[in-house]
This record gives C-alpha cells, sequence and structure tokens, in this order.
C-alpha cells in the first residue's frame, strides 16, 4: 500500500483553487460528480477505451473532463498526470473490483477516505472478526456441511455480483447443488426483510450524532433489485422448477427506496457508531460512505451480512436526497456529502485526516 | 375521556406565541418535528428514560427540547408541566399503543384531531359497521371454521405488529394451525396489490376537494413491507417450508413507496369522502391524518382491511413530499400538513374545531 | 389518419399566445396538466360526462377548464370547438385506448408526436418487426405449443391491462390452460427482473445526447405493480393454489420506484438510440416520451418485451423528478418535458417537427 506520507508529498504539490474530484466512470459516478459541482470542485471521468456517450444525457453530472486510459492498470501508471490535474480519487465498487483492492491500494494518488478499509472488506473472516467485535449479530457459519439443520446460503469463494450462491435447506440439498471442486462457505440463512443502510462517518465534522471523534449520519437507505430471486416466484415453487434446471440466482440489477420502522433508529445508530469506533481501534478508522447489509427477523432483530466500506450503488436513488438525509439538510446526496467534506477537510487544513 | 370543556380551559390559558407541537419519539416523530418547524412552531420530543441521541444526526427534525418520563403514564401525572410549555400533543401509532387508547384519552392536554375516533378504531366490530356502512367493501367475516372454502387469514385478539396471524387454505389447515385458547377471528384473504392510502381531512379548510364540511386531500401511499412475508417465498413452497416448521409472519419493518394508477383515484377520493362524512355522522368526525388500507383485486376493486384515524408510518417516505402531495403544495408532509392545520386553527380562530 | 397538411392548418389559425394543452383526464394527465402549467401554458381537460372532482384535491394540476364530453367519439364531432381553444392534444395510453387507434389517428385536432407510431405499436407483428431490426433481444415466439419445452406466458390476442395471460411450463400446462376459441400467441418467459424504462426524444432538441437529429434523454424508470401476481406467493405454490381454481393474474395497479445498476445505462441508451433511430426510418420518428418495457436476466442481458410509443403511467412517480432527470434538470417530470417541447418548437418556429 503507497505511504500516507507519500500521498501527502503528492496532495502538498495541488492548487487547493483547482482541486479535481474523479472517479471511474460507472457505478455511482453520476452522483459523484453531480455532486462534487454542486460543492464547486472540477469533476474528471475516467474512462476505459472512450468516453462514455451516456453523460451527455445528463448535463449536470457530466465531468468535466474524461480521462481515457486503455486499462485499469494504467491509472496507475499514468498518475502522474493524474496529480499534475490536481485529482483526489473517489473510490467505489466498480473502480476497486475493477482495479483489483491490491492495486488499488497502490494507486499513488490521493483518495478520500481510509485505504486500510479495503483490506478489512475484502476478506470474510477479518470482515467477520471486525463486525462481531462491533456487537453486531451475523448469520452463523456452519462449517460441516452434514450439520446443516436449516435453510443456508452457500457462497463460492470469489463469487461476483450475486452468481455462484445457493440456497440449500438441508444436507441433500447441499449435496445435490454444490461443485466441490470450489472453495466456498455455508451461512445461516436468514429470513426477514432486507435493508440496506447508508452511513456517512465524518471524522472532521464537529456538530451532530457524535462520535468518539467526528460524526455520524444516515444518508438513506434501499433494497438491492436481484435477478432472478425476486421474479422466480411467479413462474411457480423452486421445488418444481428444479426439475426443469430453472435455479435462483442474486445478481444485483438495481435498487428499490424504503424507509424503517421510525423505533429501529436507534438501533441502526448503535450499530453504525459501535462499527465506526471499532474500525478506528482496528485500522484508525472508516472514513466517508459505508453501508451495513443488513436483515431485519420478526422479532426486529438486526443480522448483518456484509459490509461496504464506501459508496454503494444503492445511494443512486438519492441523488437529490433521501427522507433521512433530507433532515440533515435538504436534497443532498451522498456523492454531494463526499465532495462537501472534501471542501471542509480543506477548509480546516485537516485534509490529512479524510485522505490516503 | 377529558371533555373537550376542560382542554378547551386548558388551551384557552396558553400564549398563542409559544405554541409548542409535541409527541413521543418515535413511529413518525422526525416528520412530525421536522413539519412544525417548517411552519414555526417550537417543538418538544417525549422520551422515556432518556433523551433518544439519533435525533442528533437529523438537525431539521431534532425537537428544541425533550421531556424525559420515566414511564408513559407520567404522561399524564406530569401533564401541568407540559400544560405550562402550551403543548399541543400529535397522536401517532405508537404513542396511542403504548400509553394504551384509554390513558391516551384521558390525557388532559390539547390534542390534535377528534380523540373520539380512538374507540371506533380500537373495536373491530364498530370499526366494520363504520366502514361498511360508509359503503366500504371489507374481506367478508367466517364464523365458522368449518366453512372456510376458501383462502382466510386468521388473526387473534390483539395481535400487533403483525405476529398473531396466520394463513389458512382450508379447514385442515385451520385446525392444523389454531391455538383455541386465544381468541381469534377468520377473514377472508382477498388477493391482490396493496395500497395503503395516506388521506387528510381539516374541516377548516376551505378550498379544495369539499366534503359537507372542509376539505379531504391525499397526501402519499404505500406499500408495508413485512418480515419474513415479503422474502419468504425465496426459500421455496410455504408447504415445504412448514415441515421445516418455518411460518410465515407479518411484522411490519418498513415501507415501500408507489403510486396507484391515475383512473383508480376517483375511487380512491370517494372512498375516503364517505369514511370522513360517516365518521361526521357517527362521531363528530375524524381529524386530520388518516389512512385507509386497501387490497386492489384483478377486477380493480377495492376492498379496505383497516382503517388508521392518525399518521401512519407509511408517510415517513414522504418528508420531503410525495407524488400526490406535490401537486398540492412541493415538498409538504404529513407532519408539515398537521402543524400548517395548527397554524390555520390559530389564525382563524377556529382551535377548536381540530383540538380535543 | 389525419393529414400532416390539415393539423398544420389549423395550427397555423391558433393565437400562439393562447395555446392550450389538452388531455383526456386519465392516466398521467395530472402531471400533463402541472408540467403543462410549469411551463405557462393554459390547461384543458378532456372529461367523459362530467367533470372529475379530485382535481380539485390537486391545485397545481387542475386543469384551467373542463371539457365534458358525453362519448369519446364526440372529441371528433366537437373537434372545431377545441380548436377554437387552441389545443393542442396530448396522447396517453388510456386517451389512445378508449378513443381507439384508428380513431385516434382521425382527431382533426393538433396532437404531440408522430402519429404513425400507433401503427407500429399496435400490431404485434410490425413492433417486433421493429425492435429486432433495431437490435433489441425480444422473448422468442413459439408458433407451436407441442414446442414448448421451457416457461412461456400465452396472451390472447387483445388482452387488455393484465388478464388474458396465463404461463405455461410445459405442454400439458398449455393445454390444461388454453382456451382455443380465442387467438393467442406463446412468448418465451425471459426470467428477470423489471424495467420499465422512461425515455424522452426530441427532433429539435440539440444538445445533449445526440442522435442523427435531436437527442435522447432518459427521464426515469419504474416497475409495474401487478395484481394479484406481484403478492399470489403469499398464499403458497401455484401449483397447490392451482386446485383452489386461483390462478394468477396480470392486471397493473401502480407502479414503483427502482433506479438500475449504471453499468447498464450505456446498454440503456443503446437501445433507446437504435430505436429511435429505427423509427425514422420507418415512419419518420418516435417524438417525445416513449417507454421500453424490459427484463434484465442474471448475464445482465436485456429483453425488451414491449414499446409504448408515448408517456406511460409509470412516469407518474416522478411528477417532481426521478434520479434521473434531476441530473437534467431538478425536478422536471416527463408531462412537463412535453410542454417544454412544446414551447421550444413555438419558439423556433419548428413545431411541424413535433406535432401531427
Amino acid at each position: 500500500m503507497v505511504s500516507k506520507a507519500e500521498i501527502m508529498k503528492v496532495l502538498a504539490g495541488y492548487d487547493p483553487k483547482m482541486i479535481t474530484i474523479a472517479t471511474v466512470c460507472s457505478h455511482s459516478s453520476l452522483q459523484i460528480f453531480a455532486g462534487a459541482r454542486r460543492e464547486g470542485f472540477r469533476t474528471l471521468g475516467i474512462a476505459i477505451g472512450k468516453a462514455p456517450k451516456f453523460y451527455d444525457a445528463f448535463p449536470l453530472a457530466k465531468p468535466d473532463e474524461f480521462f481515457v486510459v486503455e486499462k485499469y492498470e494504467d491509472i496507475i501508471s499514468r498518475a502522474g498526470e493524474l496529480a499534475k490535474k490536481n485529482v483526489i480519487l473517489i473510490p467505489h465498487g466498480s473502480f476497486v473490483e475493477y482495479l483489483g483492492a491490491k492495486r488499488f491500494a497502490d494507486i499513488p494518488l490521493p483518495t478520500y477516505g481510509n485505504r486500510a478499509v479495503l483490506e478489512w472488506e475484502s476478506d470474510r473472516d477479518i470482515e467477520r472478526e471486525w463486525l462481531t467485535s462491533a456487537g453486531c449479530k451475523m448469520p452463523a457459519l456452519i462449517k460441516d456441511p452434514r450439520d446443516i439443520d436449516r435453510p443456508v446460503l452457500v457462497k463460492y469463494h470469489g463469487a461476483k455480483g450475486g452468481r455462484g450462491f445457493f440456497i440449500a435447506k438441508d444436507y441433500k440439498d447441499f449435496k445435490m447443488g454444490i461443485d466441490l471442486t470450489q472453495k466456498f462457505n455455508i451461512q445461516e440463512y436468514i429470513l426477514g426483510t432486507r435493508y440496506y443502510l447508508h452511513y456517512f462517518y465524518s471524522p472532521i465534522k464537529t456538530d451532530g450524532y457524535k462520535l468518539s471523534k467526528g460524526t455520524l449520519e444516515l444518508m438513506g437507505m434501499d433494497r438491492r433489485d436481484e435477478t432472478n430471486i425476486d421474479e422466480i416466484y411467479k413462474l411457480g415453487a423452486q421445488e418444481e422448477l428444479k426439475r426443469m434446471e430453472i435455479y435462483p440466482s442474486f445478481v444485483v440489477t438495481g435498487n428499490i427506496p424504503l424507509v424503517i420502522r421510525e423505533s429501529l433508529l436507534p438501533k441502526v445508530f448503535e450499530m453504525g457508531e459501535k462499527v465506526v469506533e471499532r474500525s478506528i481501534e482496528l485500522f484508525g478508522g472508516m472514513i466517508g460512505p459505508f453501508c451495513l447489509e443488513t436483515i431485519v427477523n420478526d422479532k426486529l432483530e438486526f443480522y448483518v451480512f456484509e459490509i461496504s466500506g464506501r459508496i454503494v450503488a444503492g445511494t443512486n436513488l438519492n441523488i437529490s436526497g433521501s427522507p433521512y438525509s433530507d433532515l440533515i439538510e435538504p436534497g443532498i446526496s451522498t456523492g454531494q456529502r463526499i465532495a462537501r467534506d472534501i471542501k471542509e477537510g480543506a477548509r480546516l487544513g485537516k485534509l490529512e485526516e479524510i485522505i490516503s
């Protein structure tokens, strides 16, 4: 991982009046660019092969400039050019995934947030250590498939975007479904409604919901829309469909807005607070937007099945605010909130605390 | 129930410039406080045990003051203190439920709306009388379980928050599922999509959709998100799941936004209109926000399965307006609409018509 | 079909300062009227029998005037009166359906958009020719029921509003479900999540996402909410329900908002672009709002199962903007976008290009 000292040296060479917010043209880039513009920043979109045409359709989100590379790795080799443009990078899911977490950690350019989070969220074991030690309930792991005594989710290692999962209700199901040539883990299937909670932690903000350092915000929430699991019931019972070799899959295609019962908000904040406090102890803090991916069962208990240590695509719903962020500042998006944090960091001389 | 005369005496002692909107810190309190602030009121949050921290995260909704009580009953015993603060209480689902409808009716403080509605909605028999005499179709009641000839919903008396329901498709199902030690009723299961319609009736507003007295508004609509019934299909057929002792439950965890086919709006207004007109005849009128909880079948017929005579949590989606309320006044929430009604009532010298 | 020359003659007689936007009071009329008002137009609502009362509840959407006819055909016979009011008609789904596509084409009044699209979307065969020749994947047609080797959707000809569909998983299902006295077609059932994409094509706009002529916009998207298919799973497996003679139906009752994975947007625009370009070649162009009704499978491939060549009811969600249109101009609806196009057309002397 590139050292903080090195990054700070790059940042020291920047023209503070020409800071440019940059990210890869995908995932949540529309709101990142739109939000940066609202806060008065220049914007730069990193594109592979050629500048995507569809930004032309969104004048308020189109970056001021495209930076076209041949392949993602070129972002590292051409970092000098980007540094000359006073670029601060905003990580998002696709940016990190396409480049790879290791390579992302090596980019010698100022990046919003703490890159140390990458390590903690990319490995399921230490992610679990972090979350459970912060007091989050997680679905139980089942070591031995013969112990399957309730519905489980079998996930192959490195499963991307929702393929490579299957549900088994007992050992027989497991045996019929499993591909033993791949690594997998077996997780209790928690039955309940899903809430993907979009938080924002700023170590430099001083008023609001206070943590040991800085403040926590709730920007919104969503539910992922997954093909084909969210529509398969229309065809009939899965038990029947299996005979036709039709199986459920879990590929995210979009997001649906929702709000949570207000009486659950204290618990929502308690979870967010503890996860951030624990991150401060473990690796200096998860900075900026993050998401707890939760299930609420019928005893109104939360189970966290994953954490994303950066902006998630569900925030794309809230490009003009959400029922939660509108109570902070009407119309603010997570993309804009990131830009605001950078603007405040620059104003207060505290960029070092939010950039790595 | 506290008498109207007594309430009016309390209200007469208030400083009209210092009216404070108060409610219990739960359910829909964020929008009630935020809406009251937008209309220029002071706000007070009644909290049990201690002031909840999460309001710090929502600066536009945080009440000016918390009033901490040990237990809900203290709201009655400490009403004198609240009266000195010129408090008008806003009822919501949790407020009424926690305190109990009877005790709520006894609070010797000015309360928005007509407390007589509590009696009419807390008893399923007279609720049914009200709604059917207003022309609403409701799911049929089945007296004798042996007459179950189609899917039914069996509800235990006093079932709260969605537990204590089950679906039976025939008498056999019923016999297997029923706990005969509890009281229950059996209701036809209406198959169709659900629309929770958020209305607002103001007896003092004169322009708009006119009733015999005052006007009716449509503020928005939602669908409740219920654990685990809204996710259970992913595990397979319920018939299969029963063998694993996994049963559906109906606990509300949140709300999802939607709009209804525009050609159904005349019927939506007709239902709201008739229910209000009938309430005026029966108990002097259901004032302020209310919700008809409906199912639309594939003949596009509405069935009303419940009424809530006050603000419902589904309005939390519309804290910055809805596709319906935006056509009345952009950005107005039900919480703000309540505050507006109180402000107008004060301005017109008509508080007596909307307070009880 | 009334000739363009005739329409242009009518339009030439209009007072350009008194243009009145008119449509039938249903479907998406609230946003059409509200949008027209925002752009400074007079509005007129065509109603059958009597003026609907519910518009009184929406002061920002209530038309300036109602034009009450006895039956839809009177719109044609009384066209002279409407011409005197300088009326430009906005077509929507109910308007065209109630009047019939053929009669709609004959109305001797200026109508927004290109009426030639009616012919291309009302016949499934030429609709398929248009879409597939534009490069859209569509569900395969199965000619012979004995070839059913996967789930299919059987649609009776002229099925309206979602009745008259059924799902068959094999030939046996088909035989049990089919009514051979009716005409039907058999379509592959594509399993995946549904995105109804709301586009806007203006031949007279010059900046933005450019086509061979004019520009393409993405105003929003939705998912249709259908009774009873979207709730039937709660009762148990369809296989079981059939024994009780409970069958799925597909009647649209409303719409749910959502956003799509940002990485799918290039494909969304590519589809919209090709469909418009092809429409220009085939019949002079589909002008104004249109909707591609798509399914995304778990390989992230789009299937288009239908096109609507005018405003769809799903845009009713976005009466105050959507996460997409807000990046064009905050708060703009499709209804307002139509009015804007007419205003721009008038300003630029190009009404002829968007009116027929």
